[in-house]
């Protein structure tokens, strides 16, 4: 490939009211309010030193604008362009400046109608990691991997791994070995991206890093006593795939996060993606807990790069499984 | 009062196979085997000096035998005594040495049926909370608390309140103001005993004390990889009444353990007992979890101190509700 | 006896600046402030149902008032006044409502010239346990012992056990058998009162109960970050006598604060002392660490009950040991 | 470049005695014991699914033969054969099965006199990341990186950044602006490779990742309880410099081990490195702990990759500090 990759850097979505989103976010997750003005709110997790990891965007109706990746220099913007173009997909350039803090992005639909987009600066900001006296609630650290419906696993597996470069770490398959879910990562742990077997193109959550299980037991007592049992969907446990400590939570507009931590070091170019039977008890949650159904079945509507119109679904190409058949 | 009840300090109970029993008890929770025969298992937590806190008898059905209280002196078992027959209760006396390492025994059955056991003197053996070396599993220390369903929660409350002395910590009651549940104790924790509206009199759970709820988290970890996960029950979580952290499992027999860590002192005479509404959400899991119904449903019979046939059940006085409805 | 007392409840003492003492104690540490004066600050920890359990006094020198004890009843304040009588100790009385928040006040020195003082009311308030959104810092629950020099260690001991009605969980003594330092208890866990072989009586340390190792980590994280590395005396580290996890603080004043987690339970009657050699490197610091000599040193002098003054020094009666000779 | 450096994936060198290792790094730090014979140890830590990191070899004197580095492929071994050649260092190649588990290895001299070696292949082996069940002491999860003393840091830092692209992380300065140690990075948390400025090279300490910090604090219980006091160095801690939470030990024949965790994620380009001041108290601990003489004085020896001798040591171009001014 001609270009490289970073990571998972942000995600751009709506929330409907911002004051309600900022106690959720900065008050309860702990999240750092960088700035914000009357329609959004710019976060960023305690280790990190840009701009913002979430920008929520205020608007009438839940909707993702784009997953953001970072790149490493202006000219995989270029590289990634030519690539979508090639593809047939749509493209959109946005210049620098014209969002707060960032540089030119690029953004495009993935062979799933995801929005993507791609850009290599943001402003940098000073990195809390270290003023302790400012953590709360769930401490969270920096954006970890974003996970997604799409109705046809294998075909966005292919697309990532053959165009974009990304790495399967860990997956799930039928028994007659179809992929249901898989795992991909271009930073060296065991993801940026998730895929699940869905309709979709939908944004099934966005993964929080924490620095250790505790932060999310502290959380989950600190959401509780703030009044948000409700919040609370699944949770807290240890995954089979991916052995991270987790929990997952919807915020105040119904959108899914992940507090994460605890998966581990994939560099190797030699390490074997990990197969796990969709049948495996202790796959979703290696303590043999089932998810509630919420947690099979809802998800936040993708916007088009173009018309900022919800995204169209697709049946997915895999049978449904039941609730406990999905991590 | 003139006796001195110290606190709860073994249960004695069957198992239908000691080889599983102990597989689940000492290499998956950590307990440590002080001895074992042909037919029973003697455990004890890391700290405990005394050489058990539950013996495991091997035979064909489940069945607690009793739940021992520790009392201070020869004396106060013979006041005990007074009481028990005064009030037309059965009693037995066990004479010191005719049970392993135990001095003499009074048994007897309480207002609801419960049989309880009083001794002041057990054989002490070496602590194990500073061999490091020796933890496993969910590192158990010591027993912490016995928990049953009865059919009259008030009638055990004033017995237990007004003729043996325990003091009440926290409770629920229904909206007209019936006590549902009750959490009593001697030493000055949360509880000793707790009691549950239902039909009863049955052993809800033994209550097992670690230190801190990492020691829970990776109880679960080593009870998932050992292979245990059908024995997770509820939890890990936060219990809203009482504050601790907790975990509910399934022996191989199915009698209930939980792992609980995090409340408080009461050793305060003035403390104010804490009530709980039984439809507040954060009452049995502050974070908002419902139990199970088998969590509801199941428990384990009562024997007989004379026959050793099970305790007849009687019905529950106030209704039936919900398995969200209890803790 | 003819009283019955509870547990170490307070502590008065002064300080000589309180918007310093509030920063160190109510930020840092994450005690709660109940109320603040001119000249006092009221402080409690986050389980505490009570007013307060350290008094800070404006002063212009350090020094404590008492060390104050909860009795069970007013009954127990006359018992107690007439056994300090009898022994010729100084007594004073303060009348209900002339302190805040308390009901009659005994003050006395005890057979080492310390000033205690025993009360059987205070205020109760909210308890913030569950207030997780309010934790900070340290995150301190309650008050749990406090420590002393004196200059006889066999002396207090023998006073604390026969008169008052303490029970001793762990001791060190001489290769000769003499009593070097003493753990002493009313509540059931390792103590509510130690004593150490030093020139005094001065007040070593308060120790201030959290419910687990990470909230010590954490409060050492919050300290460095806001500037109070020079605070932290000693630890953290695992105490081989008492098992608890710990970190030694001084606070603005010099006043030694130790947090303090994860001892056990003491309740039984026939729980045998534990003794510790004073050449077991593993005493003082299970892992092996030395003290630093102001830990061995330094201390917070006593003030007489009638006059405000120091209380006059006496010479330690067992030879000095080097600074790692101490818990 | 013409050749990407994956992460430093092994250490090998001498101990005197096979058995009190074993105890040490497996029973104590809860390596895995891959396989042993005569004279070889291969360890490897939970979650890694090569055949070892370490593999301590049987010798009357203390000596690191190389530090390893992983690479992604063959053709990178050729290519970094190329620039250690043509930079007039020696270079030795080692046939792919000679060693036991690994291929084709080239060693070689770096600037500063340290031996490395690259390799593209070990034999891989079932993780035990999941098999909590085998999980002891202070539960090692992988190899994380070396630290070394060098006498020239900036020479090796422009070596390292400029010649093999690494990246740098952190480092300190003195007041006049010279690097006097430095934190370097191919996988991208804080350090594979950290250089100090002092008489060299020597081996300062092996870094292990571990995942949390009670995994360390537990892991100093049980080395105490083991006996193992003597060999707990420094710590536990807060690094100020990449902020991890750190214990540093000596194995049985003094060479040193880190057990670390915590630091963060330094996969952008345009990360800024972090400067410390050299007389920053927080730096090397953060809670400011000075270390003990033996931290700043005592390191083991590399071998020479033709002869097996000692390297001979340099003094270092700047002037030494006192022990509290490294990290
Ligand atoms: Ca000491
Ligand atoms: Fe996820
Ligand atoms: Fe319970
Ligand atoms: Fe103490
Ligand atoms: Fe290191």
């Amino acid at each position: 490939m001609s270009f490289n990759i970073v990571r998972v850097a942000r995600v751009m979505m709506n929330v409907t009211d911002l004051d309600k989103a900022r106690d959720f976010y900065v008050n309860a997750l702990g999240m750092v309010e960088t700035e914000s003005d009357d329609s959004h709110l710019y976060l960023r997790g305690l280790e990190e030193h840009v701009h913002h990891s979430l920008v929520l965007k205020k608007a009438e109706q839940p909707g993702v604008h784009a997953l953001g990746y970072k790149v490493y220099n202006e000219g995989d913007l270029e590289a990634l362009a030519a690539l979508f173009e090639e593809k047939g997909f749509p493209i959109k350039w946005i210049e620098g400046g014209s969002q707060r803090a960032m540089g030119k992005i690029l953004r495009v639909h993935d062979i799933s109608g995801i929005p993507l987009e791609f850009f290599y600066k943001m402003e940098t900001v000073d990195r809390y990691l270290q003023r302790y006296d400012l953590y709360r609630g769930a401490r969270i650290q920096r954006i970890d991997h974003v996970n997604c419906f799409v109705p046809d696993v294998q075909k966005a597996y292919d697309f990532y791994i053959n165009e974009l470069g990304f790495k399967c770490s860990e997956y799930t398959a039928t028994d007659d070995d179809q992929i249901w879910a898989a795992w991909l990562h271009r930073k060296p742990n065991v993801h940026d991206q998730a895929f699940m077997n869905g309709p979709g193109p939908r944004l099934h959550h966005i993964g929080l890093w924490v620095s250790d299980p505790m932060s999310i037991i502290h959380g989950c007592d600190v959401l509780a006593s703030m009044g948000y049992t409700q919040a609370i969907e699944r949770g807290p446990g240890r995954h089979g795939l991916s052995n991270a400590f987790f929990l997952y939570l919807r915020d105040p507009d119904g959108n899914r996060i992940e507090i994460y931590t605890g998966d581990y070091l994939t560099s190797d170019p030699d390490f074997k993606p990990i197969r796990w039977s969709l049948n495996d008890p202790r796959r979703q949650t290696f303590w043999g807990h089932q998810a509630p159904d919420s947690w099979f079945n809802e998800a936040t509507p993708f916007l088009n790069i173009q018309t900022g119109e919800p995204v169209r679904l697709s049946e997915a190409v895999l049978e449904k499984h039941k609730p406990d058949m999905l991590v």
